[in-house]
């Protein structure tokens, strides 16, 4: 985990066809087809335009460095192991994360339209990046989505010091008119992108997200990223949320582990869970999309705590910053322009 | 919500076969079956002896006045309403939970051995009592199990002041020898169960668990129990996540979200999904049991924080204090045993 403190805060805004063709470009540079490296920009791209900045162009940096390092293989394609029923176990040869995750969840989709559900389990890929990408991407064609990704250890279990769990982030997207219901959170109260993200702000927490060195509760992120002791979420939950999920993922795509990731060098042969269930074919006594609007319509009506809140449902303003993004330019951060130019 | 505060910690020990029997009786001459009665005491026996007396015996009483108030039917069977693939959907016809549920455990199991995956729906069901009996069941047969539940809405979102969202427990049980792991959680970062087991006991929550009634966070939980406000585990992560797992359990059971069953008096007609997977057919690269040992003892190698830590997986203590329980009688309030020999 890099601790940058020094950067500054600074954004200039990139038309998206500009942002594109700059990490087209480097892509082509490092290997990438020209079919694949327009698939894994817009992956990135669309990632920033859609606010997740710290798992859109911040990584992308980082990602080219793992293809310079061989701990990505630009031109590995998943591999078909075996077929268990509904479940299908893929190999993704340590193949670009982005790329494998696409196409477990377009495979995960066909097995579902004859099975009710689609499981695909893939072993030994890397980093994908947003997994919420591809919860709306199966959402857009009417697929319930499930997914999860296993990780290098970052965080203790409950009651523990030092980090023996991934953060392990689950996400779940609901097809729902205007936009997904699209949950994608990880394990830990906050992510490692957003602890970053709030010391280059130079801002604190809004709660307490981890410890200090001394064992002490704390808001202030750089002391967490010291510590390297994040805050599951939901304490003892959350450790044990991870624990279960980093198990599930190993059996279903019989990948490595978050132990075995964590003797490795770098976070590399991660293994991803993808599944899908066609929504319409559920044929639910009413009509699923009037289901969901009706409950999302009930919590939208809460009474809120101050007159600041709104209550939103997950994803919901996506459309809006994607809007506003693709109008005024994303918004990328100086010093990660800068760097992008220079690669 | 019942608000005791006024009963006494007084414990007492009822041995395994008397606690069944003066179930059993009960249950009897509510007009239950006797093989109804004998599983259904049961599992009430079960929860209480490997330590969830708060989803034991202590909702017992409850459950009888649900009975009474002909909220559950005794003598109702779920009834096959269709398949989709691997997904079946149930009408659970208001009949006791945990036996509907014990049913629809093994109608996934058996779903499962032929699709990889096996999941049931379960529509116009009862509480289960605790998901995690019917995890157990499942991974000692050697399947993985993924479930959960709707409630009435018993927290607010993120965000809001007035309760609108389930609790929603989400329960994972994976095969693993000498005992599985089960996680078995609530969304809310205290059970209302727990929250009343406190106030009992006189003690507070050792974290805040909610707000009071001036909206201020709390490890009170009689002001939590007042508010009606716990807090999500995770907070907004936890709030989401109850969301999407109503919305899941709606689409795939075809059933009532928390919206619908909270237009009602009581909390009754709920809706459930039992999902599994039998773990020897995942012919994991390495045994997966072996697989598990593995990363179970990588977290148990953990740096506990203090001397009194101990790093446990979820589930782990269960043989022991059932071994205990069985030994020495199950603890039974005495307020609670009082209540049972007078029904």
């Amino acid at each position: 985990m890099s601790k940058k403190s020094d950067t500054s805060k600074e954004v200039v805004r990139i038309p998206v066809q500009e942002l594109h063709n700059i990490l087209t470009s480097i892509l082509l540079k490092n290997g990438f087809t020209s079919q694949k490296a327009d698939t894994c920009a817009k992956i990135f791209v669309q990632n920033t335009a859609e606010g997740s900045t710290t798992h859109g162009v911040n990584r992308f940096p980082r990602f080219i460095r793992s293809v310079m390092k061989k701990r990505i293989d630009v031109l590995a394609e998943p591999e078909f192991k075996r077929a268990i029923g509904c479940i299908e176990q893929w190999d993704g040869h340590l193949g670009p994360g982005p790329l494998n995750a696409l196409y477990c969840t377009n495979r995960a989709m066909e097995i579902a339209l004859s099975n009710g559900i689609g499981c695909v389990g893939l072993a030994n890929t890397n980093h994908w990046m947003r997994g919420g990408y591809y919860a709306r991407i199966a959402a857009a064609k009417g697929y319930i989505f499930i997914g999860w990704t296993n990780t290098i250890a970052l965080m203790p279990a409950w009651g523990a010091k030092d980090k023996r769990l991934g953060n392990n982030p689950l996400v779940v997207g609901i097809p729902f008119d205007p936009t997904p219901l699209v949950l994608d959170m990880a394990m830990s109260q906050f992510s490692y992108g957003s602890l970053e993200k709030k010391v280059q702000d130079g801002e604190k927490l809004p709660l307490p997200g981890g410890y200090t060195a001394d064992g002490e509760l704390t808001n202030d992120p750089s002391e967490i990223l010291s510590s390297g002791r994040p805050l599951p979420m939901g304490y003892w939950k959350g450790s044990g949320l991870a624990l279960f999920l980093d198990i599930l993922a190993v059996a279903l795509s019989g990948g490595s582990s978050t132990q075995e990731i964590s003797t490795r060098k770098a976070e590399y042969g991660v293994s991803q869970i993808f599944m899908t269930i066609p929504a319409a074919s559920l044929n639910a006594k009413n009509n699923l999309s009037e289901m969901v609007r009706l409950i999302i319509d009930d919590v939208k009506q809460s009474i809120p705590i101050d007159q600041k809140s709104t209550i939103r449902y997950p994803g919901e303003n996506v459309p809006r910053i994607r809007t506003e993004n693709e109008k005024l330019g994303v918004p990328v951060e100086s010093a990660i322009w800068t760097e992008i130019k220079k690669m």
